[in-house]
């Protein structure tokens, strides 16, 4: 997917020890930075004023990555954020993760995020405020 | 998915750290989970005795998970493995992570798996007797 | 420092994404090791019993570790925790890490941990009950 | 100790991940912050043009760490690094980790790196130029 389809970007260094013993970053770090940029995203969505004094909020349902190129430190990658789809209770972020000044992204990744009630455990909808920013920033 | 479609057990404990500020086990640590599985399943079917000296091997594809149950930390979990595909260069392997004693997993996740020429960085067809041996481990 | 000087015994199965790029267990590791001990003992000793009611705890001060012998995954280390130290405010853990059947430790740690009001962030005597039972535990 | 103490500096993005189940910055990651730190000293040394070929190089023997003040996510520090010993077959890094714009250290640390042969596992004595580049970094 091109760059131009994510609305949030997140710069990530990658880190020494985020390789793993073949020398490359281990799967598991990609999952790390695209948790980074959704956690940058939730902040400029300012996710926390809908938490109703930390009583709901987002958790995650399910993370995949497609890793399409090796990456060695030293590396800046930049993850984009793109809302992929927004539903009752709950909506799907997509990742790009690309290396600074590429077209191509070395991996591509997508999380289910539902909004609940945390003492209760249970699903809650959207905050209709919550839905508005997400769908001004999700494409048409 | 239920217990016995897993042909290969690994437990893994879970440890504090694996824990993140919202106090339960971190997404990340699931991936983690299923890659202590993988390299064990991988041992138990002498992986590298097909590796041509180290030139063949191994690679991810991709890698997803669904969270089904929040953990804690203390707990021990058992992650059971089944090749859940076997394709002509890559194949397939699903992970059900399971409390101790329980029936119902708290996440179940899946890889793909490509055989690379790691110099050149293509795919090649899997070996015969990895494939055999992957037949051997697969359901009817 | 041998064995025997250990009076609590946690058991750290190293994962293999605990190597580093260097093919061994990174230096990193060990730590997450000493707080999987110190984690395991402090529940052996009931510390949450002496916090009243979350507002007391410890806190880490320092830590340190030297690194004596390499090590690869598959291995699994067993982590001895002894009380080296007992001061007012705080107290300072001993850490031996060797592998199974081994009589020399792999690395050796130490962590000085302070009783602290979290709100006020700011270093309490240790309770007396708290005290005793780290007593308890002391070498003569 | 104070900024102008420290010969080389390295930003570290502390990641939401960083943060353990007590929500602030887990002892374990400054280790990775140092880490970090030390690999990005060593590129600036051209540490690698000293290995004879990956023979010789760099090994960690001790590492420890003073934990000064709490950090949380998001935040990002500067790690700075000096030379605070040159021995025969060793010498000790120790860093600060400061915040932007601030005087007071969160943290220190330090770390024993010696100069071995990696098949035998064996210090050697530090190389010429490696000890000359140490000592052109050195306080005096």
């Amino acid at each position: 997917m091109s760059r131009e389809r994510y609305v949030h970007w997140t710069p990530q260094a990658v880190r020494w020890g985020d390789m793993d013993a073949l020398g490359h970053v281990n799967n598991v770090a990609y999952f790390v930075y695209c948790e980074s940029a959704r956690m940058a995203f939730f902040a400029a969505l300012e996710l926390e004023s809908y938490s109703e004094g930390g009583r709901q909020g987002p958790a995650l349902v399910s993370a995949s990555c497609t890793f399409r190129q090796q990456v060695r430190h030293p590396a800046t990658l930049e993850v984009g954020v793109r809302v992929a789809r927004i539903g009752g209770r709950s909506f799907t972020l997509d990742y790009g993760l690309y290396r600074r000044g590429e077209e191509e992204p070395v991996a591509e990744g997508s999380s289910v995020v539902v909004w609940i009630d945390y003492a209760a455990g249970k699903a809650l909808p959207l905050p209709t405020k919550l839905r508005s920013a997400l769908e001004a920033r999700a494409p048409r």
